[in-house]
C-alpha cells in the first residue's frame, strides 16, 4: 500500500470508529481510561525497554542532553502518566452537557448540546508522554484520536499506544479509535493535514517550525499557538517590589516555557526606581538585559537591543527591556509585538488595569500576577491539550470542553415552515 | 499603488480601527447602528440610483432575470434593510458578557469574557443587502469589516456602504470600521485570504464554486457552508400524514435555500403505503423524483437515481428517493452523503428519535419538523451572519454570538508560580 493509502485507511478507521464512540456513555469512557491506565502500569517493562531502544539511538545520533532528558521515561514518569490518565477519568465530561435550550412560539425546542469533534489529528515532538495525555483527552471527549510523535521517541510512542489500545479494547474502547502512526517518513504528516473529509481538526504540538510546516500545508483546520512573546508592564504607579517579584517569576521560573515573559515595559516615570532593581536582579539570575535606548541609559550594564528581539522567543534567560511614555504606549507595544499568549500589567490603579485588559489582544491578560499562570492546570480545567492563540474556536489552554463542537438538537410534533 | 498594497492598507486601517472599537459601549454602538440606518433612509435616492446603473449593466450583460430580480433594491427592500439594522440595534450585546468566573485557592480571579474577533472579513455575491447586514453585525460585536460584495452589485454596495460610513461617523464610528473593497479585480479576494497577519476570519457567503475559490487560497481561518445535502427520514412508525407534510415542506416551500430537503429515505416498512402518497405529491408540486432500485419498483413514474445525484444540492424541485433496511441505514446514508447541515426523522418512537438525534453528525438535527428551520431568526439568535457546517468555533447558523471569541482576564495580588 502506498503512504498515501495508507493515511487514507487510517483515516477512514478512525472515521469508523467516532461513529461508534458517540455511544459511549461517561461511566463506560471513565472505565476505559481507567483501564488504560491499569495496562501503562502493567507493561511498564515493555514501555521502558522500547524507550531504552529510543534512548540508545538517541544518544547514537548525538541528541543534546536536554532532548534526551525529554524523551527518557523512569519509573515516576510512568507513574506521572498513569496518575494523569486517572485524573482525566475523574474531571466532569462536557459530551451532552446542555448550551442552551428554548421553545420556540411554535412549539419547537431546540437544545444547543455539546458532541465531540469526531476524529482529532495531533502531531507533536520528543515526549512520549504526550502520546497518553492526547489519546485519553480525546477518548474522555468521544474522539478518535491519530497521533504522530517525533521520529526519535517512535518505539516508546508504539509501547505506549499498544498499553492504551490494549487496556481500552478490554474495557470496550471501539477498534481504531486511538491509533499512532507507525511510519517515519515525514510525507505522512502532509497526507494526514489534507485529509479534510475524515479529520475534523489537527492539533501540533511543539516549536514554530513543526506548526509552520503543519499550517503551510494543512488542508484540515489547526489548533495551535506558534509561539509565546510574553510582556509585563510596570505602570506608574506599580508597588516596585511587587513589580520585581513577577518580573522574576515570569522570567526566570522556567524560561522554556511559552507563558515566560520575554520583554518587559517600564513607564518613563519609575525608569530610574525600577531599572536599578532590575540589574541587581539580573546579576544575581544570570539574566542578560537588552534594552531600548532609555533603558540602556539608566542602566549601563544592558546591550542595545535589535529590532527582531522584540519579536523573539528567547525560552532562555534573555529579557528585552524598554521604557514606555504612558500606557497607551505599552498597549501598543504589546498589540504589535506580542504573540497575543499572556500578557500582564503591574499597577494601583484600577482605570489602568481596567484599560489594559481590555485593550490588549491577547488569550490571557494579568493585573498584577506573572504570566507563567496561562496553563490548563493553574486556570482550574483539569488536564490541557495546549495552549490556542488563535481566536477562533479555542483561545488560551485548550481543556476537554474545547474538544468538543456542538449541534442543534430540535424536537418537533410536525411543525413545517 | 499596487493592489497588493493597497489591500494590505485596508488590512492595516481595518486593523486600527478594531483596536479602537474595543472601548465603544453598547448605548454608543447602538446608536451608530440607528444612525446608520437613519443615513440609509436619507440616501436611499442615491442608493437607488446606484442600483438603477447597475441594473442597466447587468441588463446588459445578459443576466438571468432571477439574477436581475436579486440584485434590485425597491423602497420596500431598502425599508427591510433599514428595518434589519434598527433590529441589530435591540438585539442583546454579546461582547462583555462574564462565560464563567472563578477564583483560585491562590486567590486570582479568573474571569473568560466574551471579546471582539477583531476584523472580519465578507465576500459575497449579488444581493446588495449583504452589505448593510453584514456591517451590522460586525458594527454591533465590536469588529473592524472589509466587505466585498459582487461586482455585478458594486455601485448599489458603494451608495449602501457610503451611506452607513456616514451614518455610523456621525454617531461615533471610527474610521475605517467598515470598508468596502472597490475594485472589481478578483485578485483582491486572494490577498484579502491571505492576510492572517491582518484579517482574524473571513466568511464567504454565496455559491459552493465562491466559498472552494476562497477556501482554496485562505491563510486567514474560514467559516463556511460549501452546500445544503439536507434529508428526511420516514421512519418505521412515522405518522405517514406528518411525513408527507413536512416532506413537502422540507422539499418544495423554498427549494432554493440550503436547509430544504435533496434526500428522503423511507424505512422499507412503510415503503409500500408511503410512496404512492408521495407520487401524488410530486405530481400536484410538479415534483420530479430520482429513486433507488426499491423506489422505482414501486413508483414506475420515478427515474433512476445516479450516484452523483446522492450528493448533490439541485436547489429545485427535484428530489431523490432511498428506501432503507433501517434506523442504521438511514443514519449511515446520511453520515455518508450529507453536507451535515441540517436532517430530520419523522417516527413515533422515541428511542429511534434519540438515537437519530445522536448518531446523526450534522449542526441540525431534527425529529418531527421540517429542515427549513436551520436559521438565525427561527433558532431565536435574532439576526445571522450565514450558516456553518464547519465543526470548529461556529457550528449552524452564526448569530452575533459567533462574531466573538474570548479571553481570560485574571485579576491578582502580586500572585507568582
Amino acid at each position: 500500500m502506498t503512504l498515501h493509502d495508507t493515511i487514507r485507511l487510517i483515516g477512514d478507521q478512525a472515521l469508523a470508529a467516532s461513529r461508534k464512540l458517540v455511544n459511549l456513555s461517561t461511566k463506560k469512557k471513565n472505565a476505559i481510561l481507567n483501564a488504560m491506565a491499569d495496562a501503562l502500569d502493567q507493561q511498564r517493562d515493555l514501555i521502558k525497554e522500547a524507550n531504552a531502544q529510543d534512548l540508545a539511538q538517541a544518544a547514537a545520533a548525538g541528541l543534546s542532553a536536554a532532548m534526551l532528558d525529554r524523551l527518557t521515561l523512569t519509573d515516576a514518569r510512568i507513574d506521572a502518566m498513569t496518575a494523569g490518565v486517572r485524573e482525566v477519568a475523574r474531571l466532569p465530561d462536557p459530551v451532552g452537557k446542555k448550551i442552551w435550550k428554548r421553545t420556540r412560539p411554535n412549539g419547537l425546542m431546540i437544545e444547543k448540546r455539546r458532541v465531540p469533534l469526531g476524529v482529532i489529528a495531533i502531531i507533536y515532538e520528543s515526549r512520549p508522554n504526550v502520546t497518553a495525555d492526547a489519546a485519553v483527552l480525546c477518548t474522555k471527549t468521544s474522539n478518535a484520536v491519530i497521533l504522530r510523535g517525533g521520529k526519535e521517541a517512535l518505539h516508546s510512542n508504539l509501547a505506549i499506544a499498544r498499553a492504551l489500545q490494549e487496556g481500552g479494547a478490554s474495557a470496550g474502547l471501539p477498534k481504531h479509535a486511538v491509533q499512532l502512526i507507525e511510519t517515519i517518513d515525514r510525507e505522512a504528516v502532509r497526507e494526514l493535514v489534507q485529509l479534510d473529509d475524515r479529520v475534523d481538526v489537527v492539533i501540533p504540538r511543539g516549536g514554530e517550525s513543526l506548526i509552520r510546516a503543519v499550517v503551510e500545508n494543512a488542508r484540515v483546520p489547526v489548533l495551535k499557538h506558534y509561539k509565546g512573546v510574553c510582556h509585563v508592564f510596570v505602570d506608574a504607579t506599580a508597588a516596585l517590589d511587587q513589580a520585581l517579584a513577577i518580573v522574576e517569576n515570569a522570567k526566570c521560573q522556567r524560561p522554556s516555557a511559552c507563558n515566560a515573559m520575554e520583554t518587559l515595559l517600564v513607564h518613563q516615570s519609575v525608569a530610574a526606581a525600577f531599572l536599578p532593581m532590575l540589574g541587581a536582579l539580573a546579576a544575581r539570575r544570570k539574566l542578560e538585559l537588552r534594552g531600548c535606548k532609555a533603558t540602556c541609559a539608566l542602566l549601563p550594564s544592558c546591550k542595545p537591543a535589535a529590532p527582531q528581539d522584540w519579536t523573539t522567543e528567547y525560552l532562555d534567560l534573555i529579557l528585552n527591556v524598554r521604557v514606555v511614555k504612558d500606557l497607551k504606549a505599552a498597549v501598543t507595544h504589546i498589540n504589535t509585538y506580542s504573540s497575543h499568549h499572556s500578557d500582564a500589567i503591574v499597577t494601583a490603579d484600577a482605570r489602568s488595569a481596567k484599560r489594559f485588559m481590555k485593550e490588549v489582544d491577547s488569550a490571557a491578560v494579568y493585573v498584577n500576577a506573572s504570566t507563567r499562570f496561562t496553563d490548563g492546570g493553574e486556570f482550574g480545567m483539569g488536564a490541557e491539550m495546549g495552549i490556542s492563540t488563535d481566536k477562533l474556536h479555542a483561545r488560551g489552554p485548550m481543556g476537554l470542553e474545547e474538544l468538543t463542537t456542538y449541534k442543534y438538537v430540535v424536537a418537533g410534533s410536525g411543525q413545517i415552515r
